[in-house]
């Protein structure tokens, strides 16, 4: 059996026929525009695909969709993509008009973390955590065995626990959450001020003195050879930690997952997270010990997860 | 049906015999002393009660257990209770040789959410958080309509979840729990801090000039005639609804519950919740909105939570 996996995207819409293990036969990809025509598109490019990878109807599962913000799974519909400027959108009834499957729809930091449980690293695990470290900080659970979307399917948002009370403003309207601190965007922003701090800094010549050149890698990249990329990260990885102590001493998970474009940086970020947390008994004496590990399915990790949804 | 709840505590062990609808039919409580002693004790009474109130074996459902510290649900252990020196007490196994029924154990603050799930005013909820304000901060969480205890049951700590990184020192190794800043502990130092600073404060008078008589009531009684009692009990309502905020990004549940000492103040400081987490979109615009209410078990709840056990 086959799934069909969509990943819906600020920038493109991916689609993969994805087989038993995980593995993708085959994908393609288009760009994002509005609805109807990427609805339309996208109907295009599931019969292309199927026929490309010469499968017949009864041997798809169904077809998952991912997408970067809320859904209202009773309806199939996905209620707001803010980047997208997408709203009240019945995809699933919109796709059954072409394809007689069931239809998956979720947040894709809930797809993330599901195939990962499906295919990837968590598999067979019942307690599983994952933080998605990209422009903001998803968050995904296994529970008992079984996703967790929390209340309405709204819950999970792992990025919008406090660090600091009255700190950094965060996207959502509050202040001091993990998001406002180890987001993609905030580490970039902490690099910036420290190289505008520290001149002098090694940094400086990889981004050629433009500090729009600046990017998640670069204070990693650098790290081992100037002080001032070396403190950013140091403060990166530690509250990237306390944000995982937080979620252990909630869950007692078996495994964290660190996935999204900082969770790159692969076991050189998870070894030193787990070294912090470690430092501190794991968020309590005698606690648990969970593995924390990268996310392990890389650059497709999106159409992957999404396939996976068939597998709920 | 009836089920015998027990309740051990640091000071006292409370049993009693619960009826279908969770009122209590009768009950004894006696000084928590070693395990050893406490267990025959308890024996010694849950025989007396039943006989008391006239109920054959075949008319118990069990014999449910909370206690203030973690348990191995699967060997039917107490793990450590660290305020009372009781560790590794096969508890289940030691009962069951005087009482042919199913016996459940849980940590208390489990016990707690789960007696206002099934009796109380959680009753037919899928997802619900309860913060406990005691000593320490204890949790409990209902997830998809059924108890949630973490890894290994040792999850739940909700007390644990930063507010501030680096701040106070917390009893769990860290720094900046929610615990150092919301348990009863905290805000009677909190308060005492305020005093010393605050010489002319009228909390002085109700304590008669002496600091040990500070209770967690103090500030609350103060707060609407004297200004450092009013600070103190605003900062304490944004710091617990912080905490409050942060449980609801990451569960969405329909239902906050506020129990324990502090959580006697009842809808006064569940109201003012409320109003701090309506000011800040209960945690994201356009969030799902719960309802944040005061525990509704009272006094007994422990024994009646314990019993709740049964009905998992």
């Amino acid at each position: 059996m086959y799934s069909i996996g969509v990943d819906i995207g600020g920038m493109s819409i991916k689609v993969g026929v994805v087989d038993f293990d995980g593995n993708i036969v085959c994908k393609k990809s288009f760009v994002t525009s509005d609805p109807s025509s990427s609805l339309n598109e996208l109907i295009r490019i599931i019969k292309e695909l199927t026929a490309e990878a010469n499968i017949m109807p009864s041997d798809i599962k169904g077809i998952g969709i991912g997408c970067p913000g809320s859904v209202v799974k009773e309806t199939g519909t996905i209620e707001i993509l803010p980047n997208l400027n997408w709203s009240n959108v019945p995809i699933v009834d919109m796709l059954k008009n072409f394809f007689d499957l069931p239809i998956a729809i979720a947040n894709d930091a809930s797809a993330a973390i599901l195939g990962e449980h499906v295919y990837g690293v968590a598999k067979n695990l019942d307690d599983v955590v994952m933080f998605t470290l990209g422009t903001g900080v998803g968050g995904g659970l296994i529970l008992n065995g079984k996703l967790y979307e929390g209340g309405s399917c709204k819950g999970g948002e792992l990025g919008h626990v406090t660090l600091y009370v009255d700190g950094e403003p965060c996207t959502c309207g509050r202040r001091g959450c993990v998001e406002a601190y180890v987001s993609a965007t905030a580490l970039i922003k902490n690099t910036k001020m420290a190289m505008l701090k520290n001149k002098n800094s090694k940094m400086w010549q990889a981004v050629d003195g433009d500090l729009d050149n600046v990017n998640g890698k670069t204070p990693f990249d650098f790290e081992g050879v100037d002080k001032t990329a070396k403190t950013v990260v140091e403060n990166y990885v530690k509250l990237l930690s306390e944000s995982v102590l937080n979620m252990l001493n909630i869950f007692r998970p078996q495994m964290v997952i660190i996935g999204g474009g900082i969770g790159k940086q692969g076991k050189f970020l998870t070894d030193r997270v787990d070294a912090y947390c470690k430092s501190v008994d794991y968020g309590y004496p005698g606690a648990l010990i969970p593995k924390i590990v990268p996310a392990s399915l890389g650059n497709d990790a999106g159409i992957i997860g999404a396939a996976a949804l068939l597998n709920q």
